[in-house]
């Protein structure tokens, strides 16, 4: 098995040359600005993806879950952010353990979450903590620098834990907002007699607008990697510059309009990232993937120029790239073509 | 660990007692109609709960992918149905070696798909086909009864298959449609002098209106015996029917009227099945799952009653609970409360 055409359907698929591009070409962004770029891993899940992007010059990885930060340390990453409000005793035992043997830092929005920190953590080994603040994305995040500021605080104040900055996960395109609560925290913060060395600014669709948030210190960023028609949408990349694609055979055409994949939601998740359709076919640009059951695809060919058979091959590119690593256990690389090599998505599937 | 509560989140979890329940109240229905029962494992992809099934009463079982059927003649079940067009050599090879092991049976619902088990198939070891009917879930299946007629002429006349009889996936309580289809093509079949001891139809949403196709030798279901919040809008069951949660942490509260859940894309999936949310949350039935990030669950408090705090537990029904089980490696059983077993998920993840 050497040519990608020869894999069983569905499969997703990573061209090499594009994916080294990528990674070139946002780290040397970052090296231009100045600023370190901290590789988010939820995109590929995959050691020896993640050492590429620091062999290229980023500076530790993100990862969201205290499991995933377990599958890299033991991969031999030392330096790793777990942008997440870690809860509860078994999490936080786990958590202490990982902190004895890489540099880690978490994030923390509410005083709860601090606390439950404080009382796992002590001064001999403490846990360096960012808060995390919302600047528009309606997620997780304090409202108000002066709450940052009074989480801070609260951070300085126990033993075991180290105030080390801000960080936010922003809405693409939201760097204004980004710089202007930064910024004031930060002023806020010196008031007060705090240093915050560190602010982590993030977010892969905006990147190249970076500069915009001059106080952030680094930028996390995972899906910039294989790149998705997300990506494309919001302006970041070209349709050429996505490296995965999910290979599918089209096993019915039922009628003239409609044709069926036998790649449904668990293969290209029901995730539509703002799209109204499931993904984008490649060989038929036309063609909209209308609806997902778990194995098929349902096509709708009224606008499509061209008319796929049965037994046909195409390659889709997904919404959303992370969420279909997601789905496999292993992912294949190529190179025009050819396999270059198959490895295992070690971190797939863990959500604690 | 012996109880859910002690288990990290975000983490599934199945009731024994209603999930019993829920396999015995359907096979006793369809016992009564006097219909072969076939459930389809897509829902669980376990083998024992498929041998439990088994054990209640149902004939053979359903599967959706060839891997899926090598794993569950591994385990030991010998009369399978694969309810797929398979193409491709690789396939049909994997498919030759499985039909010399156990009964097997597949569908098609076009000539590519038949020429190419054709050529896999010989008179020693012969492959059966149901053919595939399209009455009105707008998926796969041939258009007419004509061309159903057509199809099984072309499948009789390969030496290597043996038309079996046909197959449809209905929209949910799309009975009547389907006894017409049925009816009308085993008429015609008749004329033709076509044998057609099999007419299999499906569903779990309106499965108890089976009755009014009286046509069908047998019924195929998967999310009855799990049950979620998609069967219990359709009337198939009540909330208290549903055997899945998910055991979720709120780990912010950002504002009076959000809330975060550790329950992303990555547990529920971004299956909507026709709902504006993502998911009923057992505590607070007036809070909104409104948007999902691959680790976040984001909840409009604005019409619940209640306010739930960061570190509450809460449970959720997904919108969808076979998606669900394909996120996950294991399953956890309970019986109020109290772990009975954890189960490996053998059959998740395989798309071919």
């Amino acid at each position: 098995m050497t040519r990608i055409d020869d894999l069983m359907t569905p499969v997703p698929v990573v061209d090499e040359e594009v994916m080294a591009a990528n990674i070139a070409r946002v780290q040397e962004f970052f090296d231009g600005l100045g600023r370190n770029f901290r590789p988010h891993i939820k995109t590929h899940k995959i050691p020896e993806l993640a050492e590429a992007q620091l062999v290229a010059g980023a500076r530790g990885i993100n990862c969201q879950k205290v499991t995933e930060a377990e599958v890299f340390a033991d991969a031999g990453f030392d330096d790793i952010l777990i942008t997440y409000n870690i809860l509860g005793a078994e999490k936080l035992a786990r958590l202490a353990a990982l902190n004895a043997r890489v540099r880690l830092t978490v994030v923390a929005d509410n005083a709860t979450v601090v606390d439950g920190l404080a009382d796992a953590f002590h001064p001999d080994r403490p846990l360096r903590i960012l808060v995390e603040c919302e600047t528009g994305a309606r997620r997780n995040g304090v409202q108000t620098p002066e709450a940052a500021v009074e989480l801070a605080r609260r951070i300085t104040a126990a033993p075991g834990l180290i105030f080390e900055g801000l960080m936010t996960y922003p809405k693409p395109h939201g760097e204004a907002a980004v710089e202007a609560f930064f910024s004031e925290t930060m002023a806020l913060l010196d008031a007060a007699g705090l240093a915050c060395p560190v602010r982590s600014h993030a977010g892969s669709p905006s990147l190249f607008n970076a500069a915009d948030v001059p106080s952030a210190t680094e930028h996390r960023a995972g899906t910039y990697i294989y790149n998705d028609r997300k990506m494309v949408r919001e302006g970041h990349c070209r349709i050429e510059d996505c490296a995965m694609h999910i290979l599918a055979t089209v096993v019915s055409c039922p009628t003239p309009d409609r044709c069926v994949l036998d790649s449904g939601s668990k293969t290209l998740t029901s995730d539509l990232s703002g799209f109204a359709d499931h993904g984008l076919i490649v060989e038929h640009p036309g063609a909209r993937i209308v609806s997902l059951s778990e194995e098929h695809g349902v096509v709708d060919l009224s606008d499509c120029a061209s008319r796929p058979a049965v037994g046909d091959r195409v390659r889709i590119i997904p919404n959303h790239t992370c969420v279909v690593s997601n789905m496999f256990d292993r992912m294949v690389f190529h190179r025009q073509g050819t396999i270059t090599r198959t490895l295992p998505v070690r971190a797939r599937g863990l959500v604690w």
